[in-house]
């Protein structure tokens, strides 16, 4: 009887890491479809790039705020790691504003904050390297509600989301950089406010029209 | 020993129906967003309406084409029914133009040409009532190359996809609508073409730049 035990625990563990496997390989596969698609785009004067994850990616930007300048570079599942591998796609239109948000994923996938920090100080630096004058905006990261129960490894990451966000905004001071405290004003309850979400983790219409309100001093400045 | 096999069975099969069920609820969850989404975003004139499901997702159309008036409302993983019940939200505005492709989901979620069929007519027909000038393109549905082994729904459906593409032509011709083949120019011995994508069945920049080639004189018309 132990000899099955073993055995149905290796058979839901290959599950489980096949599945994992799968994911990857399906985060790459898109993340080449995206940057590739990015790559085929035309530059224009004057861009404000969205650059993020999904959450960046599930917004109309520029219909939303009625400014053709802005454009979605939100990629699904991406990292900081991932933002930095395609920031050469970014810069080199010399976009006049980049609104930055990363990190939930490298959490969910076990970077630590230091790791994270790490590439964000790369990002930055990028930037202002390959393009001094563009005005880049650290939004934190959201909040997110576990209760929806739709995405396990996010379940425990309420509090490192907290601390993951004071250093954001310690690194944008040291930077000289405008700070966007977005994670409070989507809070209820100490979680992502249901009211703004269906999955615990990504934004519904009203999300977005939250987020609107919270950023358009920092466009139309 | 029997039993064990037959345990193992059951096991097995509750994974594949578990895994399932998740896909469908996770894509629910998103169309949900994305329908949400829409709905927030100011209406504009003389809109012309990208509508589908990823592989019209997949780009940035109004970029592609440097064309504001050009709005992405593709869906990952939408089915024409998908497509009937947000179909309001698109219509509001009365666009001008409709680039309609959508199908290949429909296939691997198991519906018949003529279900898919009948939910083309509900389509068209909403869009004749709700937007008389709106000037609809009904698109074909992309080759897919199994080759890639990554979605195996979708591999036996090289053959199904021509037939319904022909079902769509006829559907087209009947309404004094344009067809738009898009099918052939993407093949490469009978299956998508390598050069475009990355999966066998979503585009890469490359394949979005081709994309771009055949329809940009309905487009400009």
């Amino acid at each position: 009887m132990k000899s099955i035990t073993l055995f149905l625990l290796i058979l839901i563990l290959s599950f489980e890491s096949f599945a994992q496997e799968k994911t990857r390989r399906k985060w790459l596969t898109y993340y080449e479809q995206k940057k590739s698609t990015f790559e085929s785009l035309p530059n224009d004067e004057d861009e404000i790039i969205f650059l993020g994850n999904s959450i960046t990616e599930g917004c109309e930007w520029n219909e939303l705020f009625d400014d053709d300048r802005i454009k979605n570079r939100g990629i699904s599942a991406d990292v900081a790691e991932g933002i930095f591998l395609r920031l050469d796609e970014v810069t080199e239109s010399k976009p006049l504003k980049i609104f930055l948000m990363i990190g939930i994923n490298d959490l969910a996938f076990g970077y630590s904050i230091d790791e994270i920090l790490q590439f964000y100080n790369k990002i930055l630096n990028k930037i202002k390297e390959d393009s001094p004058k563009t005005k880049t905006y650290i939004q934190s990261v959201l909040p997110i509600n576990e209760s929806f129960g739709k995405f396990s490894a996010y379940d425990t990451l309420s509090n490192v989301i907290i601390k993951l966000n004071l250093k954001l905004e310690k690194l944008a001071q040291d930077q000289s950089l405008e700070f966007i405290n977005l994670h409070e004003s989507f809070l209820l309850n100490n979680r992502l406010n249901p009211k703004y979400t269906n999955d615990g983790l990504h934004l519904t219409g009203k999300g977005y029209l939250l987020w609107k309100r919270l950023i358009e001093q920092y466009i139309a400045e």
